[in-house]
């Protein structure tokens, strides 16, 4: 899944791609990269842009209109014509691979959706521990959160490269497609229902919550149940990736025992 | 357990408290402040050093002689006197302590060993999944792990001031006398009894290996048995911080049901 990376020198942070330029950017969503980012120069109208701003909506890249100094910051150059994009060294899936994957397993599909994780070393154990437990995938959302990065990519200790990670611009939308096809979803959430009592077998959506804020209400009502880890202590809640650990393993013991 | 720190402004990375001069460090000794290393200048032998090398011996801590110029670049200044010291900033219990916590709560001691943790974002995670399970106290080496920095508090979210962590010179030797005290030491290890088939209730040492390196081999042997977590991935191992939450749950879970 691993791709080589567009002009290398120009990684910023070591975390993404960067592409420059009108013919680059565009070459860059004919050969399917994913962009992750789009900066587009404000008042620059023309048939290129255009074409490239077309492209980003059908893509579903998140893009801003930013000033030709803003331009010239992120690339560190004046060569940008009017576009910069940031892509990432890791492809995507599309939620029917994940789906896919599971096929060619004979097993029922076992799905993560990690609802706004923005901590990239979080991300990664959250894609070490679901390649590890037997998911089939993991859906993220474009928006508000971390992507596959060169950090989250080390962070997962290569299993980005086994486990197929789709990014949807649409959470909950996403979970309702899937519970048509006869997945249930179980929200993490501090309120829910003991993990060890509930029912974790058959085709399962795990829904684990962002840092501090867990998984927003809008999606949390749209699952079919939440479930929670039964604890002792003073505080609140778990690191978010050790709690999407013991969620995801308890439903690997499940399944294996059925 | 958090005390305040001495002389704020020449923290380094915000991690820990330094500590300048002779009559600092030799109160820092005095008032039971846990001194995580001490530096000495080479060639520089006087009687009150010498006292301080002395009481640096007693309390175990870690110190090396090194150049007139490295203590300057450790402290900014010249006011050295031969000695700078780093104080943590959360005082450490002892192994009493934790037992003492058990009986407090009339239970059957819990006590989580983390062997040569690393990086203080998962000792962090650690301390907080301890508090989260029910731990009664948590055991580090002095040598070739993280101590207890601000970096590793805010990590555990708060964690820390709950939890007893005690700072051991040798690891081996505290297992075998908490083993004489009726503990049984269950050592992670891949090749270690499933985790969902071992007895995990009854007075309990878990202990957690290091990223990459895991228990080491002389701490393994000293335990009683090895405990794994069943896995279907492609790579080795969990995120060290999640290992540890799945196996202290585990026993968390046991004990509730027993």
């Amino acid at each position: 899944m691993k791709k080589e990376i567009i002009n290398d020198k120009n990684h910023i942070d070591g975390q993404q791609g960067i592409v420059i330029g009108r013919n680059s950017v565009a070459e860059a969503y004919r050969a399917g990269r994913s962009v992750e980012k789009l900066f587009v120069q404000k008042a620059t109208e023309s048939g290129p842009i255009e074409s490239i701003i077309k492209q980003a909506k059908r893509a579903g890249t998140v893009y801003s209109f930013v000033d030709k100094s803003r331009l010239k910051q992120l690339c560190g150059s004046d060569q940008h014509q009017g576009v910069v994009a940031f892509v990432s060294d890791y492809s995507y899936a599309t939620v029917d691979d994940i789906l896919q994957a599971a096929r060619d397993a004979e097993e029922d599909p076992f799905v993560i959706v990690a609802d706004g994780i923005q901590d990239p070393h979080n991300l990664g154990a959250i894609i070490r521990s679901a390649h590890q437990a037997g998911a089939h995938g993991l859906i993220i959302p474009k928006r508000r959160a971390v992507g596959l990065t060169q950090v989250v990519a080390s962070a997962s200790a290569g299993a980005v490269n086994y486990l197929p990670v789709a990014r949807v611009t649409n959470l909950t939308q996403t979970i309702q497609e899937l519970q048509a096809k006869g997945l249930w979803f179980s929200a993490a959430d501090m309120e829910g229902e003991s993990l060890y009592t509930c029912d974790l077998t058959g085709p399962i959506g795990l829904v684990i919550g962002g840092e501090g804020s867990g998984v927003s209400r809008l999606v949390r009502e749209t699952c079919d149940r939440t479930v929670s880890i039964p604890m002792k202590g003073k505080i609140d809640s778990l690191n978010a990736s050790v709690a999407a650990g013991i969620l995801m393993f308890e439903v690997l013991h499940q399944r294996e025992n059925k």
